[in-house]
């Protein structure tokens, strides 16, 4: 029905805002925190908004939030189109350009000024360039090992992560916040004492 | 193991994270585009994110879509504590008070002015008085109207929903933005012809 309002932008915003419903289909490797059943990618795009408002005082110097939360909001809409790959599958630097592709498509029938806007700010976060981006980027870094940590190492167990493997391929937390990786080495140390992590 | 972070602030923020994952288990009356499921709180919370960051252009007036995006991302926090009473449901009147109850303690344990931060922003969206909040409350409204659309009505039938019971509750959208408001009645109209609410 939303396919017949007359409005032209805003009928494109309608259905944008439907097609992007299927992110709730998206699964992870991630579980909830008690487990029971894995993250989606919708939800887990909240947790990250949510971290941010939060953590913003440990940012890398000052930041603008604002542009923070919204990176987050847009970030992995492009999973809809290639699904979630796990950070630890060596296919994942493939799909980066498959999910811009499928961004570019999904944003190009917005009104010309939001699909700018929508499409810079998915660049940006892509790009990890900026101070914003990279907070961004160590928030979707942080949320996952929070609650592979609550789940006593849930996910680790299940797709063979050793301590190592975490830390090599995490480190890029610290160039948004150097407290928040200065405290993931502690927690992964204390979890690898406690049998969390694949042990070799 | 967050229990154990020395850093008090640091603690606190990183513990009130991991209690709010618990929104991703509290269940709607509303179902997933292509239905299939319920929906949970917190990807509805990203959902209407993502509408105000797409339909700001049409509230009631110049809005700070910044803090109706922190609105939106904190708004139903209170569900954890008492769960999600559909609108239709006389006993909504009386939660109010339960969740506030509920956001204050759940914020009262983060460092002091983040605490603040959220509850005004929670009290401010639960007030409705501010062109943000009543935007923000517009889309809280609005995507589970486009999201029954999609599936046929679904939660209309289900709930025992006529048509002018939804434009009752659902009239406050016209505060928040008048062209979604008139939207919605043009669309309940062509929606209730084709049987999608249901009929007395």
């Amino acid at each position: 029905m939303i396919e017949q309002v007359e409005d032209e932008e805003l009928r494109s915003c309608l259905m944008f805002i439907v097609r992007a419903d299927a992110l709730k289909k998206v699964l992870r490797k991630t579980k909830i925190v008690g487990g029971g059943r894995d993250e989606n990618t919708a939800e887990h795009s909240w947790h990250l908004i949510l971290m941010a408002l939060s953590l913003a005082r440990y940012a890398n110097g000052p930041i603008d939030v604002n542009r923070v939360v919204k990176m987050l909001a847009l970030h992995d809409l492009g999973e809809i189109g290639v699904g979630d790959v796990p950070l630890y599958d060596p296919a994942r630097s493939q799909v980066q350009a498959e999910e811009e592709e499928f961004v570019k498509e999904l944003f190009s029938t917005l009104p010309r000024e939001l699909e700018k806007e929508f499409l810079d700010l998915w660049m940006e976060f892509a790009a990890g360039q900026t101070l914003e981006a990279r907070f961004a980027r160590a928030m979707d870094r942080f949320q996952p090992f929070l609650n592979n940590l609550e789940n006593n190492g849930s996910s680790w167990a299940e797709l063979k992560i050793t301590k190592e493997m975490a830390l090599d391929k995490n480190k890029s937390i610290q160039e948004g916040s150097d407290t928040l990786w200065q405290l993931y080495r502690i927690l992964a140390g204390k979890a690898d004492a406690q049998g969390m992590f694949w042990q070799t």
